[in-house]
């Protein structure tokens, strides 16, 4: 019992990139956990008390105490295990870039929500709009460098990195190639070395089951809209 | 020129609530700064060049480089003059805890947008849910403590700070006064706090001064609007 607070906790769901952002950070930094799957159409008290503001995952426990939202998690791990595989650059100003672009993507939310919940018989706006964005941050976040932290993976990375694999679930699913090698080709390329770093690789799902999945989350979500509507 | 790469400047605009954070953090630190005003009906170059992505204010320069963003400068700056009335806890879970409510803040902001924008015929709705999240950020975030930061002002006061001298103009212009004593009794008296201390007390500004640039504001914006629909 005394060092159960010790013990780093993670409380997640399957295929939500948010706790993905995390397992790869924990992973990354060689921090073991215990994970602890939430059933999110029926929440465990332990969730609500933790995460009495959000209700939702990822929560990191450590020492006893609940770290809630994925950046803040990410931001945590960084300062409690910083000197193993360091997801921030050690100069301030090259930090405040990475936060800059996190926050980029934080700002971009409202279009990124728009093309992930559009289907073929509306994707024309919401497909321009997320090219624009996504325009953005290849030329002036990643530009050249193999991954946004350089030449190896950084927050930024972990924040992008739903792109590799949730991204083309939801383009499918909007009848769109939008992160193609034409139309990005550098982060087309940075999305293909991230999915091959082992870390990385070793986490990821069943392609076909993770669209079904995310099929059934917007399924659910139009079928809870109507029923207001009604 | 030499040495001019190691001043600090600010490009601000007058009553942006974004660049008083800046300010706010500077001044409680002690850093010496030149500041530089920028005309928002026509940016200069320089800012321009400086926030190519989002063209606004503020913009920290510091070693001739630019920093964007007032909440990735309030972390630039804690990080660059960590000892000087440090803005954040020495303690990682404190810290974390500082920018989870920073985060709360930010995904708040379509509740505050539209307060903000509201008018003494539409105000009910939003109002009441601005009322709601000021009373979780009072009950959670601040409790019994003088300020967020406990004793002294810390990050989060820099951020809700706005609350202290905008927010009335805009609870003016929607006709309704949600931070107030009986509603919020604790968040009220910390803006009282916050209001009377030396360093931000000189920065305010005349209040009808703000009252009427915040309505002018608001004025452009309904005018551009009409613009566009006819």
């Amino acid at each position: 019992m005394e060092n159960s607070g010790h013990i780093v906790k993670l409380y997640g769901a399957w295929g939500s990139p948010f706790v993905h952002r995390v397992i790869w950070a924990l992973k990354l930094k060689g921090v073991e956990y215990e994970y602890i799957e939430e059933d999110l159409s029926n929440k465990s008290s332990s969730l609500l008390e933790y995460n009495p503001v959000h209700k939702e995952v990822p929560v990191l426990i450590h020492n006893g105490k609940p770290v809630v939202d994925s950046i803040v998690i990410l931001e945590y791990i960084e300062e409690t295990w910083p000197h193993l595989y360091p997801l921030l650059p050690a100069d301030s100003y090259d930090r405040a870039l990475a936060r800059f672009w996190i926050d980029f993507g934080q700002q971009k939310r409202p279009t990124v929500h728009a093309f992930c919940g559009s289907s073929k018989e509306n994707n024309e706006k919401t497909g321009e709009k997320m090219l624009e964005t996504l325009n953005i941050i290849q030329d002036q976040a990643l530009g050249d460098k193999k991954f946004f932290g350089g030449d190896s993976i950084g927050m930024v990375d972990l924040y992008f990195g739903w792109y590799v694999q949730w991204f083309p679930c939801f383009e499918q699913l909007a009848g769109l190639q939008v992160l193609n090698p034409s139309n990005l080709p550098k982060l087309h390329k940075w999305a293909m070395n991230f999915k091959e770093e082992p870390i990385i690789k070793e986490t990821l799902y069943d392609s076909k089951k993770l669209l079904l999945h995310l099929e059934g989350i917007r399924k659910k979500r139009y079928m809870a809209a109507q029923a207001r509507v009604l």
